[in-house]
């Protein structure tokens, strides 16, 4: 059986001493996110997500959840009392405003416990995790009175959430959507269709579950002009607030998937179902774009959380599982093998593992942080700059993040052997849960077009040139420094190559878009290296800092955490950042090639 | 669901015309291989992958195998009459010896015929695959009372074989073995011990079933030196031939895994189970590692295997699936949206996936050869190369090929999206089933090390210089033409970063043989795109000999067919070359970053 420990001590290390929490204690909510706060409440949900949640991964994913008879579904053993945890924990209420009943604390503690409880149990944490981008949207674009109505409810886990956008013939491109909502004499909709994928859509944890939906009014123009975005409970909600008829929507079938069986993806049947418009018609893409970049943000963590549960019981492997010998001679010759971890390929994957989660906790509480000061900061300006690189670093986060936490993942079931690939081990079920985060809120394909098609051209590139100028003023500060020279020339490098490859794109990628739909994957991979080549610049010099202000205590609390942070951001540099240079020469051969064969070419005879 | 269709327009492309089969016609064997039979034997047995195994790939996942309360197995339904047709049908015998009832034909056309057993039907395939190599491991070392016995009704697939190497402490380290061996005073042997891992242990599709085993004698010596190889039937051979007593080993349970559900992966215990030595006592491993190398190589097949059925299935979905539009403006604008394949990011990843498969399949096939050149050649000397040729790729196709063969698995279910995250659809069993072929038979990094500790400096490396040396000349006779001169300077390219990689090898490994663990991986992936750019710069020239020779038919069989393998090539140049210099640099950055942590410092806290 795997084991789950949340990474508290490094959550604590980015959050006070990398992002430095405590710089920003003059924001609105900001001021109650002591240190010991932040500690005690990093403590209290590490330990629910290794003492609740965990032990029900396994045991969810054998099960999966089943849709009864009537319609209802049940979700796995012990969910329903985990869940009710949960709520009277209050940890889905951490970044919510306070004014609706949450906590209105900041955001980058929100995502380190996120990370927590995904890392813990995925298929759970998705349940509360989409209810926070449903909140998101309502505070967004609801009425006054769809808040009142619903949002208190869901911050407090009452009830769940959920988004509705895919139908069989339509995914990636919402503009196909066909179900119809018709305006009725009170105003509310009656929405008929089917949407299909729809995580939590149906199931036993909370007595009722809001469903935002995408939808197309009757003369509604084409195409992606022509949605609307509709709140439909499952259970109507009479103007007390208390809970009326069933509303005419239910769950049709439970997908059968390769992972994340313990969440309930269902077909969702719109059968003159009531709701009610959220923000103005024809507008309702933007208002789910709010709830889908809160959910990609996620998702990118979701990548990390399963590298890093991975990551952690390859360890443990490593260093119990006794096979062959120290290529320098037997290391512990009183055994008859010696543990895995002699070996350098065996080391390989284990560091590439901790360079990987610790730099993508990193990027990912940094965008934690942004998501605040996009709203909270002083000055429009800042609150712009945020808002502009929280939006450049979220398909970056959510396409490269989740790549390498399937690659961690497959790397640290590798490790396992023969082992790895047995059910009741676990490791194989990090990667099959893993594999969705590539796939959902947007393929990962379609985050590097979003990075390059739109993110970099907004402002005339404003947001990544004030990326470069981080990396370049982190290069220089560090080139300074003894101990992280070597990475700050590493991770110029990189930053030399990605400038080169945004150049090559707007030289050649206006003129043939096809040069930059094809340019696309490679180039967010090459900003995914240098993002995180700046976070463990940052992070390294945050290590420098503490072991000159003296961190004595010689264990992994105190001198040997900060040298190892070392030693890994080195590594990154090593192994990670000559790829910069190979991408954006594959990139700069531009599309011709690879847009030369008809479709007859690639069939089989 | 998912179809199949062998590639045979491909595989006689390469075997008739980039191998060139024809030129090796004073073979023995070889005279009978003509054009017509290798295209009749070809189409026949991609009429059976397609027909009788691709149907019960899915359905077999989806049931399994199931251990009966007395211990006997079940695989799933058709399966017992999918191997009676294979049976009756040769398809076992294909490059079994004449003489001991095989049809002795050229083991690249048997190569052939297994890829499209395996990409029809994976699990299947493995049954019949094993016996290949228990078959080559009696002939090597079998007295000749054992090939009498055993041989002749594993090539008749009447009997099959398995391979018993895994016991729960040990997989890749054997020298732990303790499975223990007794000699009776009728010449036989004792055995008794716990093997893990053993696929088709224990199945209903034959009568009986032939176990070669690795065990211990009392006194032998300790570690792989004292390693024995024993056979053992299910069911005892009478003198006459005829069946007798149920011998003492029995499946104790089946494995549950995360793929290849219909192989049985047993436990099998020897309980005092009777076996008789194979060649010498104490010489096991070298014995079982002739069944391994072959092993090896069809586990490299297994992940072109699962490569190409999911790009095939990948490229359908590109053509059919409608989503967005071109972004040169829309391809078919009386649809509502354009296929799947007008979007760079899908053709990036069906031209790696076409380029992959393609370039895998002329290597797996171009192995085919040698494996009959280090037997059959005219000279000790063109056997010792050919010998030296195939132990050195062997690692790199089963390393470097499972490798890729789980990653276009993983880009065309990506290229599905959320549909292909369903089971239903079929694209997940890929990646499951790909998965275990990186794992087995020696997990990949341990591919690495056979490469870099064994077979380079075997002979003073004269190996590798031989690679070199074809690849140098390969690369000088298409740089000289227009159609293959920039493959050819990409591709000679990434041989210098070979030969500067295996340089610094020399001058680094061998004073601290951790910088050679530590670089084994890269270095295998270095090896492996200078082998697929060998393989596309003769795919290249075959093309271009084609085209000019006057290949007329304007259709997929015809000059359509070799100018996309032109552009193809051009491709692999372009997107995967640029790897071999990013992948020399992190290796020459050595193993001291990589070494330098303890144990404690992987934990979290």
């Amino acid at each position: 059986m795997p084991s789950y420990h949340a990474p508290m001590r490094d959550a604590r290390f980015i959050i006070n001493e990398v992002v430095r929490l405590g710089d920003y204690s003059d924001l609105p909510g900001f001021e109650s996110a002591s240190r010991d706060i932040v500690d005690a409440v990093l403590d209290e949900a590490g330990k629910f997500a290794a003492e609740v949640l965990a032990p029900l991964n396994a045991s969810g994913d054998q099960e999966g959840c089943i849709r009864q008879t009537d319609g209802s579904v049940t979700t796995p053993e012990g969910f329903k009392r985990a869940h009710a945890l949960f709520r009277e924990s209050g940890w889905g209420m951490l970044s919510a405003p306070e004014e609706f009943g949450g906590q209105g604390m900041p955001h980058i503690l929100g995502f380190a416990v996120e990370e927590f409880m995904s890392g813990a149990n995925m298929a759970f944490a998705m349940y509360p995790g989409l209810t926070n981008g449903a909140v998101r949207a309502l505070l967004a674009k609801g009425s006054p009175d769809q808040k009142m109505a619903y949002v208190p409810k869901l911050v407090a886990n009452e009830w769940l959430g959920t988004m509705n956008l895919t139908e069989p013939q339509c995914g990636t491109d919402l503009g196909l959507i066909r179900t119809s909502a018709e305006l009725q004499a009170d105003g509310s909709y009656t929405l008929t269709g089917t949407k299909i994928f729809i995580s939590a859509g149906e199931h036993d944890l909370t007595e009722n579950i809001i469903h935002l939906v995408l939808a197309r009014t009757p003369d509604a123009p084409e195409g992606t002009k022509g949605i609307s975005l509709f709140v439909v409970p499952k259970l109507l909600v009479n103007e007390d607030g208390s809970l009326g008829d069933r509303n005419a929507v239910s769950c049709g079938a439970l997908e059968h998937k390769m992972g994340i069986h313990a969440n309930a993806t269902c077909v969702m049947n719109y059968d003159g179902a009531t709701g009610w418009l959220v923000g103005e018609e024809n507008k309702g893409l933007a208002a789910m774009f709010i709830m889908m970049n809160t959910a990609r943000l996620g998702v990118g963590m979701q990548g990390l959380a399963q590298a890093e549960v991975a990551y952690q019981n390859g360890v443990s492997y490593a260093g119990e599982r006794r096979q062959g010998r120290a290529l320098t001679g037997p290391a512990e010759p009183g055994e008859k093998a010696d543990p895995l971890i002699v070996h350098p390929d065996v080391r390989r994957m284990l560091m590439d593992g901790k360079a990987i989660t610790e730099g993508l906790r990193a990027l990912s509480l940094w965008a934690g942080l942004l998501v605040d000061l996009a709203q909270k900061a002083e000055s429009e300006d800042e609150r712009g700059q945020a808002d502009d690189m929280l939006g450049l670093l979220t398909p970056v986060i959510k396409g490269y993040g989740t790549d390498l936490g399937y690659r961690v993942a497959t790397d640290m079931q590798q490790l396992w052997g023969g082992h790895g690939y047995i059910v009741e081990n676990g490791m194989e079920q990090f990667v099959r849960d893993a594999r969705i985060a590539m796939i959902y809120e947007g393929a990962n394909g379609v985050q590097a077009m979003d990075l390059v098609g739109r993110k970099l051209a907004k402002d005339g590139g404003k947001a990544i040139q004030a990326f470069f100028a981080e990396v370049d003023a982190e290069c220089k500060t560090a080139s300074d420094n003894e101990q992280l020279s070597d990475l700050a020339g590493r991770v110029g490098k990189a930053n030399g190559e990605l400038k080169a490859a945004t150049m090559w794109l707007m030289q050649n990628g206006l003129g043939n878009p096809n040069n930059a739909g094809g340019a696309a994957y490679h180039y967010m991979h090459i900003m995914g290296i240098v993002a995180l080549g700046l976070m463990w610049l940052r992070m390294g010099a945050a290590a420098v800092k503490a072991l000159e202000d003296g961190a004595q205590t010689d264990d992994s609390q105190g001198r040997d955490f900060y040298e190892a942070k070392l030693v890994t951001g080195r590594y990154f540099g090593e192994r990670f950042t000559p790829d910069a240079g190979a991408l954006r020469r594959k990139l700069e051969t531009g599309a011709e090639t690879m847009m030369a064969l008809p479709i007859e070419a690639f069939a089989r005879t």
